[in-house]
């Protein structure tokens, strides 16, 4: 792949997804000591960046393997992406999810459309059920963050931040399957001079940090995070590009978690998940290295339970 | 006043105050089955549109006046609009509250350096303070909703509105004490062809449905309505601007205020208080008279306790 690559992706999905917003708050960057630039995915169609990733890989199958459907194994937003980008494109979602998923995510799935596929709550279940669709109806598998049109799909959230800042110092993005960072650090690497990629993860699901040190890929034993988009451990597509270009991951507690998703929702009036909190958390923690900086932050997703709330 | 004062008013606040974002949703468009247009208030500085009008009220004053401070009596948005606009105009803002206002409440006029001054919980203990204030310290009153200047700020975020989306067959407001809605009426007067203003009131606190009836100023019995922003009635400035100004009001109930806030919340991923939602619960509460229309919805403000929600 190439910088092409990645602007044919941009050309490819723009009819499809939101340009959404760039925010900024005076409050903030007071009170981390940086000029803050919140590119706001949370905004986005179905609520979240993985629209992007969705919508790209549909986007480049054939005629043929389109008429045959596709099919995705999550509880997340990668299911809701995929139903809805699948919908707008005239293609069958097969959503693999497991039985005891929460019933809104179901109906988020149903919503758009997708037809949802129960299994066991292992993830040899999910992949035997998805298998099982591949095999019966020919329906293409796409990953949800461990595939090169998910994660150049991905990038162009960063592609669009640096459009509009183009002198930011800093990206941060959260770490869970590790395809945002892939995507942001691509995007970063083509499109700006200098601009460093860095990630956000729960000291509760630091598989991405122990990976970064130990040069594999690392998986997590618990876990038990609130931010549940981040729970998942890398894979072989996207940690090469993770390993060359993004700087670091840095960690956080889970009380952090919860007082930055506070502080946003408080300060800036936009609702976030959990996970999207996760980078400015990171910033508040190491403010002197951010200091004066101009500092992007990718708001990844806003879909979360507002009658169940953490504070 | 003419078109050219409001104009003076626009050019006037516009380097203290945040010219808000339009957002628009497709789903919610489906849902209400016509053309929606959010303008966000509750991204203004201080989390409300009320910033506009208390910005306007302090530029309007000479500079010997601004030497002697402002005051005002509020719990609610405009203390803390007050307090914000007169920091960043240099000028010492006096707040009366209540002694037994919310500890949030305080702290967020103290954010912006207001100064408390607490009374017992009656209008008439709230008059006698900021008249006491008046005469000891020369002080100039500001009103929430019932002056001229603070009507006249408030007018600009229908003008921006209107810039932006020109074509708007209507605009709803929610309807308090009559200073939000009075400023929209002489904006939709002056700059849109035909649009008209209509008004958002809960049944909890239907003072302005019954004084447009009645053609007098009425007021709330009880006022027990979660739209707190709404509990006071018109005054003599604002009352004749609506009288001859606004098309009409529609009451709602209070589940479907918090419904509709709700939907907000979940849909749009913003912040809105439970006053911003009436509007809105009224275009859903009469989808057929707004029937493919295209309608401005002002959400004026964000600030709401997020760890105590009615959902």
């Amino acid at each position: 792949m190439n910088k092409q690559t990645l602007i044919q992706t941009q050309n490819r999905i723009k009819p499809f997804i939101h340009q959404t917003p760039v925010l900024t708050s005076q409050l903030l960057n007071e009170k981390a000591g940086c000029n803050l630039f919140f590119k706001c995915e949370n905004f986005q169609k179905m609520g979240a960046f993985k629209m992007r990733g969705a919508t790209n890989a549909i986007l480049s199958l054939s005629e043929d393997e389109r008429q045959k459907g596709v099919v995705t194994h999550s509880s997340g937003n990668f299911a809701q992406a995929v139903s809805l980008a699948a919908q707008k494109l005239g293609v069958k979602a097969y959503i693999v999810m497991p039985e005891n998923a929460p019933q809104v995510k179901k109906d988020g799935v149903r919503t758009y459309e997708g037809e949802i596929i129960e299994c066991e709550s292992t993830l040899q279940a999910r992949e035997a059920a998805a298998n099982k669709v591949r095999e019966e109806k020919g329906a293409s598998f796409l990953h949800p963050s461990n595939q090169d049109e998910v994660i150049y799909g991905n990038s162009t959230a960063a592609m669009e931040l640096l459009e509009e800042q183009p002198n930011l110092d800093v990206i941060l993005v959260p770490i869970g399957g590790g395809g945002l960072i892939a995507g942001t650090a691509l995007a970063a690497y083509y499109f700006s001079i200098n601009c460093k990629v860095i990630g956000g993860e729960p000291i509760e699901a630091d598989d991405a940090y122990r990976s970064f040190a130990s040069g594999k890929i690392e998986t997590n034993k618990g876990a038990n995070t609130i931010a549940d988009g981040l729970r998942t451990h890398l894979g072989n597509r996207n940690f090469p590009i993770i390993k060359k270009h993004v700087d670091k991951i840095i960690r956080v507690e889970e009380d952090e978690i919860i007082n930055t998703m506070q502080l946003i929702w408080e300060r800036m009036k936009v609702l976030v998940e959990p996970s999207s909190a996760v980078p400015f958390a990171a910033v508040l923690k190491n403010k002197e290295e951010f200091k004066n900086k101009n500092v992007g932050i990718i708001l990844s997703g806003g879909n979360v339970d507002v009658t169940n709330l953490p504070f």
